[in-house]
């Protein structure tokens, strides 16, 4: 397999591209992290923290080229806050792997045992996904995350960030490089790609036997590229239209509150909402006064007729509205008759991430959360808690929208396959 | 999403492919058939494999239709016999989805509850995939395999068969649909593609928000088409370069055994022998024994020079011989000076399917079991034992040789997915 790749990936005789050389060393140095144990792995993640916070000034140093060149291509002032490195932001990313050390491994761990009628002894075991190739964007304290993440769960990497942040990355990995070469564990299994160019990133979608997964990270458009045109298997994450169905029965406090908590505690971020569903009994007695709080919290309004009726600063919906995700203080409104078609709304218009029911009926909860087919489907409360951390995951690899593999908030488990250990004494199939 | 795909998928303004359309109905079914119980799934599998049985000579009659037109095409003789139904056949596809009734159901499956510091109340329960793809080639008792297990796992299903079978195929599902009709189970859940070009193979690797993964059952370059174009997340199956490799230790006996079972037993699929690795102490005194035996059990063998010289009948390998998947009787053998030559000239050619070490030493069993990366690794049996029945699965959806979601013999939680239920008391994020 991996012959294959390399042959067809050589730009010329001889001449591998910078991405298959790197994946090649990567996939070398793959078998030997596989095999550290638990505690190798975590004192070398150690290392890596108190180097990242020794090394800051340097750090520092290569972020500012990386600020500098962007100023000067007229980036905008809130990509370069997501670029800007400080001391205070270094020992966050250090603080991050140390957390990442406390984690279980979930390497090792046994999933199943059981044993046939031939005698056969069979184990399910978990083992490391192989090389993981990460795509992302702008902000380089990915790049420590991303390394953390991998190298705790044994998992080769090559990562492949944003242009904007070249400089920042390449010292944070030689960094790395240089810690991880005074251990046992491999430097080569930590790869960065330098080639900023589109064709760089294009070319690890096909890198099938070398990389063993893709996860990008990012916007829309960076996602969107990664699944419709790689061939490696890829952990989908990213796009929520979420949804909060105000049920006839609901309390209307708690609604207000789940409701203004799912749209402006943080708006910029896929679990937050951007269609509210209200009953229409709901309405009639409610919706102003939870409209009117929004507005307040310069929530941008827009609705069908019937609620523009009850409350006529909403603006008009138009059809392309209930299918955006603003990511942004916009709101879309729609009254509806029952549940049924709340749920409608959502299987036609949801995207599978997370979606809401505020209702004091239980049999109406109870039909809600079976019948949305989503990551993660909520009782009275806010989708805001479909996350790593809030789930008690203690890491944030992303949340997954695809179905096979992982869905919703992803824990270290997520970045493991297993492996069939099948102990005999002779047995043949007959 | 579903709404992107309608508009690019339509040829003609209102004019939908019948690929689009007959997912649509399938996506807008899958909802109604996850909601079945386990008894009224079972009920409906019963009642099809009965009508099977029932109309088993419009089944036959059709199928001579593809008998009749595959003879004018110079169709041959063993592809034919893939396609031949008769009443035995047709009774072993029901049979076959009687045995799929008796498996536990594994839809609704808790596979983790906890409790938040907050309150919340979180469930991880195994819900459907959605919708499954299969694409697939000749024989049309995949067809029935296919439907029974995915309606048994809730999950509505697009089938695309070989034009070969087209005709046994379409009265297949005709005689499902209409057994579909009289139940609780929407038969719109079960779709068939009647387009036997290309094309509408290819425009399911596309339908993205419509079909939730894509099962490839076939040869090797149906497989790798869909893994290569697909950006509908895939579950490969199929490819096997199996070694076996037998240690300086090994007991001479059960090494013949073993070897000659993982290679003749059944050699065209993907779990037999294509390799036989030996410690070069242990073939001075057995290869010729152990190669006489495959001669006579009509093997044809290719080795290294060290092989040669021990028995010279055994033709020169080339390099390609190593990464070839030979699904025949045909036998590469390599002389290895130690456990880690084996280990990497199976971490160099293999596949990451099924590797065996014949040893009485526990330590290389150890080292070979955790250092060589494949679905299913073996000490002292058989490789041919990777297998969804002789793990005791119960069912054949496939053997994935991939590393995400699923790898090695399926079962049939393999075609489900999860989902979080979080039950609150109107708790919000801070």
């Amino acid at each position: 397999m991996s012959q294959h790749v390399i042959e067809t990936q050589s730009s010329q005789a001889g001449q591998l591209s910078e991405v298959v050389r790197k994946a090649q060393l990567a996939k070398a140095a793959a078998p030997k992290l596989a095999l550290l144990t638990t505690e190798q792995k975590n004192n070398v993640l150690l290392r890596i923290a108190d180097a990242l916070v020794e090394q800051a000034a340097s750090i520092i140093e290569a972020n500012a080229l990386d600020l500098h060149r962007g100023r000067e291509n007229g980036t905008s002032a809130s990509l370069l806050d997501r670029i800007a490195l400080n001391e205070t932001r270094i020992a966050a990313m250090a603080e991050g792997l140390r957390q990442v050390v406390l984690l279980p491994d979930p390497v090792g761990e046994e999933l199943e045992s059981f044993e046939r009628p031939n005698g056969l002894s069979i184990r399910k075991v978990r083992v490391p996904l192989g090389v993981i190739g990460m795509i992302y964007e702008a902000r380089p304290n990915v790049t420590v995350d991303a390394a953390g993440l991998c190298l705790k769960t044994g998992n080769a990497v090559v990562l492949r960030g944003g242009s904007a942040a070249l400089e920042s990355n390449r010292r944070i990995v030689e960094v790395l490089h240089e810690t991880m070469a005074q251990t046992v564990m491999p430097a080569d299994a930590l790869q960065l790609i330098l080639d900023p160019s589109r064709s760089s990133a294009d070319e690890m979608l096909k890198l099938n036997g070398l990389l063993d997964v893709l996860i990008p990270r990012g916007g829309a458009s960076l996602i969107q590229n990664v699944v419709k045109n790689a061939s490696v298997p890829v952990i989908e994450t990213g796009a929520g239209i979420c949804h909060t169905y105000v049920d006839a029965s609901a309390d209307p406090d708690m609604a207000l509150k789940i409701a203004i908590n799912a749209k402006v505690q943080r708006p910029s971020v896929c679990n937050s909402m951007e269609t509210m569903l209200v009953h229409r009994d709901f309405a009639a007695k409610h919706l102003a006064a939870i409209a009117e709080q929004f507005v307040q919290q310069k929530v941008e309004l827009r609705g069908d007729a019937a609620s523009r009726e009850l409350f006529p600063a909403i603006k008009e919906a138009s059809e392309q509205d209930w299918d955006t995700e603003y990511s942004d203080y916009i709101l879309n409104i729609r009254i509806v008759d029952h549940l049924d078609q709340a749920i409608e709304h959502i299987t036609a218009h949801g995207t599978q991430h997370s979606e809401c029911i505020v209702t004091e009926d239980e049999a109406n909860a109870v039909r809600f959360l079976n019948e949305i087919d989503a990551a993660a489907v909520y009782h009275n409360a806010s989708t805001r808690f479909t996350d790593g951390f809030e789930f008690g995951f203690g890491a944030e690899i992303g949340i997954s929208t695809q179905k096979l593999h992982v869905r919703g908030p992803m824990g270290l488990p997520s970045l493991t396959s297993t492996k069939y250990i099948i102990v005999g004494s002779g047995q043949i199939r007959g």
